[in-house]
């Protein structure tokens, strides 16, 4: 049996850690530091040699810091004789630049599927892509996690009476399907529409949200602009209170500002990304993938189906 | 004939202008900005389809955000079905990163060349590589093009009187030679020995520098802990007055101020690395590399050798 050794870079040292103790392994020894320039140097601090090691980055902001530090470490792992190098990417940073909408734009979700194979990289982890298809820009394997079970066991459990789950616009109703089916909730979708050229937005509501308490759920909240203007169109349509989740906390910008000023009375996250002191505010609750991350390391390393935890 | 385009990143602006000057083209429309995650946005706003691109880009600092645009950029203008994607990089970062000098360490110089053809570059056009191996990761054409003919033109101007080259190190030598013969003077070399475990180096000078004007000479300045000593270990040893010059002023961290401590008169360097306003001091003197990157780009748009630039 090979050994399964878990290294840390610097975007999620905390799951990391989480992570290991699940598993029982010590984190790997190492350390990512900078040259004087700034460029990256990382000390791998234990031999790896014939091992499959798994590394647990996010690329999160600052993200080409991040994207680099990951390339590095594959670079040094494989030219240390790993046996399989495991990138586990809770947020896959890039990942809303999926297809040119425009003329000659780059498709940088496909240039970093590329340049993380190019490193050396055996196989991926990640959870809730911003769109399934980045799964097809690897040749290596990809896994898939799905973080829609913690926050349904998270709503279950809080109990809240006649709910209504919202997707934020037309692209994740699905989504939001997954969820309402886990809480044997209906849906509701709220369809932004521009009347004319040059006027503002109308937010119709499809569904019925009246006198319910509201679940909006996206994948990814950045800004926070469509989920705070969802929650008071929902608060307009008579919807009694209104929550809301996601799997990654972005959260740029002026975001924590949006939500405090929101009728959001909690916004539900994981920790796919880390949040700074300074966002971490009352509002806001924070999940740990920990354990979903820990048990698909094991599954994948005995050589199971991952898939199984997809539900 | 296919058209010639030249286009900047955010690096090097002034240099790519003059660039595009020299050659008489117009610089190509495009911009370079953040998402409010910081995630790079590229827009290319002008027509490349079966152009010759030419790309200028130093991945100096911050590297990996510099890195990133240059592998963004390509990917879109491949994407973009330009003819051919030209790669200059009058500055290759993580050059020093070139081998491995200790166990389980990465070689980043490589994996930078790796991405750099994975994303679709189709030639490299650089300046005196921090060790000439680098031409050898690349599988496509790497035309380096070399600082000592400028630095040469400018001393010989100076017109210094009893002049020696002095190498700050061992690993220097060739390069002080190169511009030792441009100017008919003899070298000297600085041997760092350190004669135990614990005690501090020694600067032994090879050659004879009493009474005589040194000249250092070096790829690139960082720190300048190195360039500083050895300007101090000339003037012990009775140099008149000691210059110094290199291709890359990299100048981190304490650089400038140990510069304006040091006896170092005049320090010379190229705009392959863009010095912002303080480190712009009365001792640092900038030539520019734009004529020569440009002739270079005109041989290899004309399919001519670019080696005759190399003297
Ligand atoms: N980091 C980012 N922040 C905001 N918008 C982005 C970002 N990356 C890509 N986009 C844009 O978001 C759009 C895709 O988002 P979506 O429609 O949600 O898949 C594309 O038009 C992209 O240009
Ligand atoms: N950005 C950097 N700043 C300082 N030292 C570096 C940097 N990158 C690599 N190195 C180290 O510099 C050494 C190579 O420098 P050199 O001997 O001049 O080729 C190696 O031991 C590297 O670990």
């Amino acid at each position: 049996d090979r050994k399964l050794k878990v290294f840390s870079l610097s975007s999620n040292q905390e799951l990391a850690k989480e992570v290991a103790d699940h598993i029982g392994v010590p984190l790997g020894k190492s350390s990512v530091t900078s040259f004087s320039d700034g460029e990256i140097q990382i000390n791998i601090e234990e031999s790896i040699r014939g091992c499959d090691v798994y590394i647990i980055q996010s690329t999160s902001a600052p993200v080409n810091q991040h994207l680099m530090e990951l390339l590095i470490m594959i670079d040094a792992l494989m030219r240390a004789s790993a046996a399989t190098i495991n990138v586990v990417m809770p947020y896959y940073g890039y990942a809303r630049q999926d297809r040119k909408a425009r003329a000659r734009e780059p498709i940088t979700a496909k240039l970093v599927a590329d340049i993380i194979q190019e490193a050396g990289a055996d196989r991926v982890i990640t959870l809730d892509l911003h769109a399934p298809q980045i799964q097809g820009f690897f040749n290596i394997p990809v896994d898939q996690l799905v973080g829609v079970p913690i926050l349904g066991d998270y709503w279950s459990e809080k109990n809240l009476e006649d709910v209504v789950i919202v997707s934020p616009d037309h692209g994740g109703v699905s989504r939001a399907r997954q969820l309402a089916e886990r809480l044997k909730a209906p849906i509701a979708i709220i369809d932004k529409r521009r009347p004319r050229p040059n006027v503002s937005e109308v937010m119709n509501i499809v569904g019925k949200v009246d006198g319910k308490t509201a679940i909006l759920i996206d994948d990814m909240i950045d800004t926070a602009g469509t989920i705070s203007l969802a929650a008071q169109a929902l608060m307009e349509n008579g919807a009694k209170e209104v929550y809301a989740c996601c799997t990654h906390p972005v959260l740029s910008g002026p975001a924590i500002e949006r939500i405090n000023n929101s009728p959001i009375k909690e916004l539900v996250v994981t920790n796919s990304i880390v949040l700074p002191k300074e966002k971490q505010i009352d509002k806001v609750v924070v999940l740990s993938v920990a354990p979903l991350i820990s048990e698909a390391i094991i599954r994948v390393h005995e050589e199971l189906s991952v898939s199984v935890l997809f539900d």
